[in-house]
């Protein structure tokens, strides 16, 4: 069966990452680091920015695409600004570090923006503001992605799928972890449609001529994805906004690639007719709590928040209200007993990465 | 005929505006800072936030509900952060001192984030950010508001319309502004449709059962208005997750009252069960545009961004893609030359106003 898993340790995918990066040369420490951003994605049941992705990291490292050896450093920068230039690294340690700089001064200066231009692929936008938990900070993080989205009124590719994630500790409560890609859904929901020769709903996608697409053979040859909202009707210049807003702030503000100029991930999508900047680009924020309120108050109510929201009267035929973070946190609790599971299809992308590099898998 | 318009001279209704505050003793300087928020608004055809909106802060004031004399301070400050406490002032008055008070910050430290409590209603998010781009700086602008949204899978109010504005200047193009209601749609427009006696698009609103309401009575009865992105399919968790960070930004940063606990706006809302904070709650971030990159730079990037979006292939049927803020740039331009077009619905309320208070009017 295609759809069969198979559940493995997430110690021992989180390591053959390593090793895998290791092999191109990445230093053991950012290696641990990148595969550390994947093994939290899998954990968390967000399967297609795990393990899953890590033939196309392969991809990128053997064709010598993303520099394994890259020195991230700060190119300008203010008590509470950094733009930071990425050396063309892996986006899995180039944001990791960006991030680390921006808690860095947001704790001296209570908060703190920073940019990062010439970028790769950074894993799950929720890994950044997790970080920021770490440290009892709140923290937001967005990315540009290579173009799959319109912009409202638009009949082509022109922005990624360009998420914001964002994080609140709470006190007794677990944390409101929000983290929301700005289109109306993910390229995978397309893809299983497809797989499952299924029709796709009104909203999700055009086809190449600007057309609402039906099938999702319409738009996966070139056709395009809709921003969050869908039309004009229902806000789709809204989601249009948010993308703009993340595309101008980790693209422009940093000087990389902005908009349909977005270098590609995987090596089936195209080169961008020119380029206007330096890879992709990240952009972090991050706020100390105890600048704006007592940490214990603002934990207080933010149980008091949590508790409130979940009490909301439910809608007929519906589980009731879902707290932002919820569904990822129950998978990291049934993950951490039944291991992560893989389908078939990953599995052989392992393998064929064991078989080229040596590393064992199974 | 209802619908009729009259057309006004936009300096004599912001004048009357600062004439109507004065009348409760708020002094002449915040007066004046109040009606040029309304008056932006007015200009830039947002006709819902501007004098239409006079009589309903006339009636808080008379009613003694905001505090005409608000002293706004700095109740806990680092370099980079501040939060300000609006002594119940209007918002018209609070939110742009704390906008000032952030652009300081940001001048000074290369970015800051200021939340306030303690406010009231400031009129359109786009307004700070329009600000901060007359002194040549990025700011982004966020308020709870009065209950009006159901979370996703939720049947009753718990959220405001909560709106996120941010600009960027550009060079030779006009600026892109972006300002968004976090809701499918706005509440104006089912008012709308009930004067219309038509129905509302599947996606806007639920009924007080929490079903999907058909019908505009349906939402105003005791039912919400859904967030952008409306169902679980076509991503309404995504827009309640952004109703949510701005809820947690604006009010349980800064000692606010948060989710359903906000204050009404208006006479005729409901007065909530228990609070929570202070008032309601406003966010602004400010970011030095030098602290990233050369100002030149970034504005030469813009502009290309700008005309690389503009010349889009459009969708069939479409005027094609839309720059975020030229459809308000384009009102301002019309209404320079016209005058702000009034319904005579708030022609009487400003005349109810001139009557109560011995202004004159007409």
């Amino acid at each position: 069966m295609a759809d069969e898993l198979t559940y493995y340790a997430p110690e021992r995918l989180r390591e053959f990452s390593q090793r895998t990066f290791e092999h191109f040369g990445v230093p053991s420490a950012d290696a641990k680091l990148a595969s550390e951003v994947l093994a939290m994605s899998d954990m968390r049941g967000i399967e297609s920015h795990g393990v899953a992705r890590l033939h196309t990291y392969f991809d990128m490292l053997t064709l010598g695409r993303i520099n394994p050896k890259a020195n991230v450093k700060i190119i300008r920068e203010k008590p509470a600004t950094a733009t930071v230039d990425g050396d063309n690294g892996l986006g899995l340690v180039v944001g990791p570090k960006a991030n680390e700089i921006c808690m860095d001064k947001a704790e001296k200066s209570g908060s703190a923006v920073v940019s990062v231009s010439n970028t790769n692929h950074y894993g799950i936008a929720a890994y950044y503001s997790i970080k920021a938990l770490e440290r009892d900070l709140i923290g937001w993080s967005m990315t540009n992605t290579t173009k799959l989205v319109a912009p409202l009124w638009g009949a082509e590719r022109m922005l990624g799928t360009n998420p914001i994630a964002i994080a609140f500790p709470a006190g007794e409560e677990p944390p409101v972890v929000i983290d929301l890609a700005t289109s109306a859904t993910a390229y995978g929901k397309i893809e299983i449609a497809k797989r499952k020769n299924a029709e796709i709903p009104h909203g999700w996608a055009i086809d190449k001529h600007g057309n609402m697409a039906t099938r999702p053979e319409q738009m996966v040859e070139g056709g395009a994805l809709l921003p969050l909202g869908s039309t004009r009707e229902m806000g789709g210049h809204k989601g249009f906004g948010l993308a703009s807003m993340v595309d101008i702030l980790c693209c422009v503000l940093s000087g990389a690639n902005w908009g349909p100029y977005a270098p590609p991930f995987a090596l089936r999508q195209e080169i961008p007719a020119r380029s206007v900047g330096k890879g992709i680009g990240h952009c972090f924020g991050v706020m100390r709590i105890d600048g704006f309120i007592e940490p214990a108050e603002f934990k207080r109510q933010m149980d008091d928040w949590i508790r409130t929201f979940r009490a909301t009267k439910p809608a007929p035929g519906t589980p009731g209200v879902v707290i932002p973070g919820d569904p990822e946190r129950l998978a990291e609790i049934e993950r951490a007993k039944t291991g992560i599971p893989l389908l078939q299809a990953v599995i052989n992308d392992l393998k064929d990465i064991s078989t080229k590099t040596g590393i064992p898998f199974e």
